[in-house]
């Protein structure tokens, strides 16, 4: 992925109307269940990978892979830190979701290498999608931790080398691939999906429903359009390595 | 484990005779199996650690392991970069310690979270034991980076404290992982003691038979009682953990 960044901050919505404000509780309340989502999100990323670095066909790769779950640990604990700096104990504010985001990594474990590349390559792509989508609407002390969390991630040009090199050694991986990405996005979508459903606050920061901008009160036609947009980079993004989406 | 340096370092051997030289070819190939043994000794620890952060029933517990975890990662890029600076390619320093230290974690994959936790404290102790044994032997710069990499090492009281707890909740759990905990340091010696008989030139180095100082020549013996006073402090160790060993 490259990581230039995405539409402009808007945190100061229609004009005249102030930006959204941590001292309103509504709004804290969506930041701290942002933020414990990205925390574990970002935790649990990094055990997943640097586990599936394990299947690594050589020591190289093997520390390629373990460096890019390096990255994930230290947004992990930027993401703790500020956490507890708005007072709040990380671990209750990642509770909430752990049960979906250890779904979805049970789900989808990979078999092997290149599988394991592949979810890392998907799962940091649309983590820089979503990271963009949202930090649009939020106060400038959030969005800065969240832009910088979105500016180290990287290391995907290894991946996108080692698939195209597998597939031309053998193209029948391309098909097998693919239809790992599908599921991978599936499961992805789905368990988003059942979250956004049960965290109300969440959902409406996400589309901009709240503070300035956007339209007031819980939209899940909104929530839907902002997955129908990470699809359609994720689609996008798998055609760059090699895979029909 | 507490990170107070071992016995002073003595790289000026007997009086009046130079210390080892990276310009000794010999001495430079034993140097460049220790750093490969270590390097990817610390990959490894990193895969398997983050791996089993997995097990762990709290989130704040999972993410103590995991920062056990990076601190491996650390001491990987510190002795990988080393390499390269001796002119080295680091994937092929470490590749003969692959397959025994491979064989070594396939043999002790942890059960659940107290096997983990259990491992990664007899593991970093050792490997701060063993750190020390051979820093003694080693030319200047080579014994900086070691001590280094040594003294980062920690969070050990973390998981004193929670095996403790854990025993303490039900006594039965001590018995199992003082079983556990020989078994461990069982299959690192036996791992260990065929790599030292494969690798003329860094067994000589371990035990000081290079460069200054100690008997030159291939001593098995004196590599037996380096094990030896290893398995007295993961003794030592154990007993701290409240397991006998």
């Amino acid at each position: 992925m490259d990581s230039t960044p995405g539409p402009a901050p808007d945190h100061s919505g229609q004009p005249g109307q102030p930006g959204p404000s941590l001292d309103d509780p509504e709004y804290r309340a969506a930041v701290i269940d942002l933020l414990g989502v990205l925390a574990y999100g970002e935790l649990s990323a990094f055990v997943r990978l640097a586990a599936d670095a394990a299947l690594a066909p050589q020591i190289g790769a093997q520390a390629q892979l373990a460096g890019m779950a390096v990255a994930e640990f230290r947004h992990f604990t930027r993401l703790r830190d500020r956490l507890g700096e708005l007072g709040v104990d990380p671990d209750e504010a990642m509770q909430p979701f752990v049960a979906p985001i250890n779904a979805f990594h049970e789900s989808t474990a990979p078999a092997d290498w290149l599988e394991g590349l592949t979810k890392a390559y998907v799962g940091d792509g649309v983590g820089v999608d979503f990271y963009r989508e949202v930090a649009r609407f939020l106060d400038e002390q959030t969005q800065a931790l969240v832009l910088e969390v979105l500016a180290d991630t990287g290391h995907s040009a290894f991946v996108v080398a080692t698939v195209r090199e597998a597939i031309s050694v053998d193209p029948r991986v391309a098909g097998r691939l693919a239809l790992w990405g599908r599921r991978l996005m599936g499961e992805m979508l789905s368990q988003a999906q059942r979250t956004a459903a049960e965290r109300d606050a969440l959902s409406n920061l996400l589309v901009g429903g709240m503070g300035g901008g956007g339209v007031p009160g819980f939209d899940l036609a909104e929530v839907g359009r902002m997955f129908a947009r990470l699809t359609e980079q994720h689609t996008r993004r798998m055609r760059a390595l090699g895979l029909s989406a």
